[in-house]
């Protein structure tokens, strides 16, 4: 685990990955983009880790692309961010890495998320946010895009007016406008931000099984592009058939009549049921 | 109408289904499950019914799958509940054919709505709630999954950030934070929750055309699942060159313009037009 | 630009549409209809249009269809209404035109906005309005449906359960449940809407690359129909190339670095990449 431009690290079965450029503001770059993703697989390959808490080093979360190379930064192409010839933007393979993990995903937006700094969040389960974080969707402002696949994630999550002004505009907004707008879903005074996020990953670690979890993360997000009700009653049918009968039902069900807590034996890295769903083929291998 | 453990019953054009084991705070089994089904065959083939609500009889509305078979509860498989040797789970069922209905739905949730208890209501059209009812979607503390399609329901109505935090922690939370969360629409003293509940059933039923609210039900429902915006205009456009030359449409205008109640006379038992949306072919017949 | 019941009008970058027929609460008619699309048109090949606002004069938005022909206005089929013998509803072409607008597009709904007067909103990007502006899916009510796509737009916009409640009743509504319901972002006294447009509007006029909105503005719808992550993750990926190394990139960032106000170069009228997501093949030429 020779990261240098992100910490990770396991703490009472949670993973916290820690956006470690502190100087550039944790700027993104090609190097802490392929650090992330080993970090997910790191946490995904662990069963000691029931959830992920991603925040940022010092004042910010992080401040979008690093602009070093000036003018030309989003003209450059790193080796490996072409497959096959296509394009593949470096914040997208982020982010659908995140979008992958069975682990889910807490965001500790502990100061600024703009560009690739707030859109690498959009694939996390639940952002929290403190009172000195900003956002900023600021792709139009640059002459670019909004990327990492954002035109999925964002109007699923704020819904589409809230989208299209924050695109348009790509204004830095507050922590105040993230919440009315629903692409965060608490603030805190900043001090309170990382215990809240620790307790609500917590109240998953203490109470949960991993297995049902992993499943639930990828039945929820994939539901999201089910083609109908139908299709998800396929999915869920199958589940509640693979799993229904498994150990850890037999333990939530037995424990919860006996009114205690219960101790559940199935691992994630070995126990995952073949009806998980899927998303599709990922030619890029994300 | 020899129901066990559902009420049904017609007052003023408002059909009343009651989820009724008071004694096990209406515990979801395989009977009530049947009973469900059939409730809304009824109310979709009678045309003097406009709206359905849904209650729960004492102070539950319904407090999940029984678990009276104890940790193997979910491992057990009922007779019909596979189709050509495929798992259809049975909290599912019922979901879909309230997907399926033609007359709008009103969840009226009035007390404690955990697992199969929440998911159902959601392909209701609205939800309200009294201030005693508490909602969970604790299936990973049993070791299940989130089950009756509600990975395409529930992403859908509240979000996919406040989906995942409440299917992956499993609490159980009041009506204040269902409200917040966007779960449930309103939320009642405990004696105002069935008022209210009618109140917005007579809303519909002294005002709108049952066909047209069959259509409009369907259209909207079926348009979550749309590919684009032009499917959907070539949906609506068929809808409204059948309907617009119709004896409901003429009424309809009539009378507004003579500024009087409208008198609608189409049925839903006889004159849906063929432009209806279907949802897709269903193997399981729900 | 000879409009008879609408104005076109270009200001400092902003073009405003105004709907008018004040005598008659500017109510939708065909004349109307091809007059939108036409000034759709104007807006999308001017590239000194940035940002288009659409109100209303007088003292409503648009009070729906013209019912002038009385209980067999929704019978009549106007010439070009159909296409190879298909029907395609006048509204819908209005709405399916503002989707494919390249510029963003803000509705100051000053008054009634009722029927087609509101489902011909749902495509603007973003909708403010007036204390006074009230709102209305009545189409239940007249005994026709939802129309105009809204059955794709409305529950995306505003939540199945809403959409719901507001199509099933028929109920027209104030400004303040708009509010509450998320079908409008803001509502300002009547004196303030205007202005609070143009300063959106100028945010956008002001700030941001052309080119970048509009290909962001197809990206961010169509990525509401987009099938997964991965296939938006191929689109943005796609157009991050193309425009990464293109001048306004150069321009943005370059800008950005030094502080100033950016003078982004392209043309939305030449410029725009091949990348651009297009929509579905539209049979009627919309």
């Amino acid at each position: 685990m020779a990261f240098t431009e992100i910490e990770y690290g396991v703490t009472d079965r949670i993973a916290t990955v820690t956006l470690k450029r502190p100087e550039r503001l944790n700027a993104f770059t090609f190097t802490m983009r392929g650090e992330l993703i080993e970090a997910f697989d790191l946490a995904d390959a662990d069963d000691d880790v029931r959830a992920v808490v991603v925040t940022g080093a010092g004042r910010a979360f992080c401040a979008g692309a690093d602009l070093g190379g000036g003018g030309g930064t989003f003209g450059h192409r790193q080796e490996g961010e072409t497959v096959d010839g296509a394009p593949r933007d470096g914040g997208g393979t982020v982010a659908l890495r995140i979008a992958r993990s069975f682990k889910p995903v807490i965001g500790a937006v502990n100061g600024p998320a703009v560009g690739v700094g707030v859109t690498m969040t959009l694939p996390m389960d639940v952002r929290l946010a403190s009172e000195s974080a900003r956002f900023g969707f600021v792709f139009a402002r640059r002459g670019i895009v909004t990327e990492a696949a954002s035109s999925w994630f964002l109007p699923r999550i704020v819904g589409i007016a809230q989208a299209m002004e924050w695109a348009a505009t790509g204004r830095v907004f507050p922590a105040s406008e993230a919440l009315e707008g629903r692409l965060v879903s608490r603030v805190y005074p900043q001090e309170e931000l990382l215990p809240a996020a620790y307790a609500l990953a917590r109240e998953i670690a203490d109470n949960t099984s991993g297995v049902s979890v992993a499943a639930v993360r990828r039945l929820l997000w994939s539901g999201l592009s089910a083609s109908s009700p139908w299709e998800a009653h396929a999915a869920d049918s199958r589940l509640m058939s693979e799993l229904g009968g498994a150990p850890d039902a037999r333990e939530g069900v037995t424990a919860f009549l006996e009114k205690r807590q219960a101790d559940f034996p199935m691992k994630v890295s070995q126990d995952l049921p073949p009806g998980v769903p899927s998303w599709p083929d990922d030619p890029y291998g994300v």
